[in-house]
């Protein structure tokens, strides 16, 4: 039986900070006609908030240390700021988009990241045996275009902070059963590069091979590192097509699929 | 044919800003065992808020004059932080919430409050006529408990801050048509007093010319006369029964309907 077509699209970063950037992607987004899912990150919004609340802001590895201030701020800019106006702009462009957390519908259960050392507080890590996937199979049905936050819950009253690529990862994983998905890492780049200080090298493909030789030769700065983890593991989890793409170039490779870096 | 039960419970207020307050109304909320929905205000929270980033509030006849700051506040509050935890606390109960803005799935579409002497800002005014009440029966059937906030959009990008009292008549309306509905005011009073300084004078019920002469009497504070506008707007519209109770309340009023006041 041939899959349906479904575009698990993820953005965050530079694009949510600026308006007028982020309303061009949406209206790109908003011409996809097949099936498809928005997974958004935070930018800097939840940072500046902090700044200006007074609440000092931890970060290890990139990932934010939350505790209950801060998943306040994350919850009210992600899954309420950036979540709602991303939701209105596509109702703008005659798209049906609905905006979810991972607490509604207990759409994604998440864990409580274990602490070894490092105790990151309220933040999740998921994975695709908690997502439920029936009610996000029925939302599909009725056509709504899903907005997802990055915040989910553990079920015991808990919101946690939890990170945008890896809920964008796991959502095409668990949709791969019944879809043909392809999972769009958007970002402010052409793709992945071969030489970190030529923008045109830019790479048609990337295995796991090459990615390992870019670390050894220092080819990858450290935000792209758990992007690229979570693009391998939808690739090795039935997930059909994963592309690190130009978020400019959206509707252009919906159309002609001929950009950015394909992960193999 | 009967029609099924369905309730829509309204909360706001000192009941939002008391976290265990909060949770012991939302745990007898849980055990409704009929369909429900829940419409949230936002109590203080936005106002506090807004005072620690220094954007000065003004309100007109209890009503927020909302700029683009004042927006993003009240989004963020109302839309973002109160309703996951919400959400995530109902989750916790056994509850399959799922947490709403007007815009998400197109549920609210609202006008912009028009412009006389005063220009309220990004605030809107819903009516019946603008519920998507196929999406709302749809989630309904999946028996998904809806929780909305009290944000709305226009279909044009915008969101609006709207009042949750006329949010909760308006769907308590538009569902009047498919349900046996009740709409349920929950505060921090008995009922409608008769006489304002008087705890112990709350009215069973409470009909149109008994509300004007309470008007009359100087017996109904500021506070009250919008909630009851929507409550007699919600009863002139097929809405089966429209009731003021104590939030503290509301599982013995689900077992035994005889608390608070109803309106006539």
């Amino acid at each position: 039986m041939n899959k349906q077509k479904l575009y698990v699209v993820k953005i965050g970063g530079s694009l949510i900070d600026s308006e007028s950037k982020l309303k061009s992607f949406l209206k790109q987004f908003s011409t996809i006609s097949e099936m498809k899912i928005l997974v958004h990150g935070g930018g800097k919004l939840a940072s500046d908030l902090a700044e200006t609340l007074n609440i000092p802001q931890q970060m290890i590895d990139g990932r934010r240390i939350t505790n209950r201030e801060t998943l306040d701020i994350v919850t009210m800019v992600y899954a309420g700021k950036i979540n709602k106006n991303i939701v209105a702009n596509l109702q703008n462009f005659n798209c049906n988009a609905i905006g979810f957390s991972g607490a509604d519908g207990n759409l994604i259960k998440a864990e409580k990241r274990s602490i070894s050392n490092i105790d990151y507080g309220f933040v999740g890590d998921v994975d695709s045996k908690n997502v439920n996937i029936d009610l996000l199979l029925e939302f599909l049905k009725l056509k709504l275009v899903p907005v997802f936050s990055a915040i989910t819950h553990d079920r015991k009253g808990n919101l946690f902070n939890t990170n945008a690529d890896s809920v964008a990862s796991v959502l095409a994983q668990t949709l791969s059963d019944f879809y043909e998905v392809e999972l769009l890492y958007c970002f402010d780049k052409n793709g992945i590069l071969e030489d970190i200080e030529n923008s045109n090298s830019v790479l048609k493909s990337l295995n796991f091979e090459k990615y390992e030789q870019l670390l050894i030769d220092n080819q990858l700065n450290a935000g792209i590192l758990p992007k690229l983890k979570n693009a391998f593991a939808a690739k090795q989890n039935k997930v059909k097509k994963v592309v690190f793409l130009n978020e400019t170039k959206l509707e252009n490779y919906i159309n002609h699929q001929n950009d950015g870096t394909e992960i193999k």
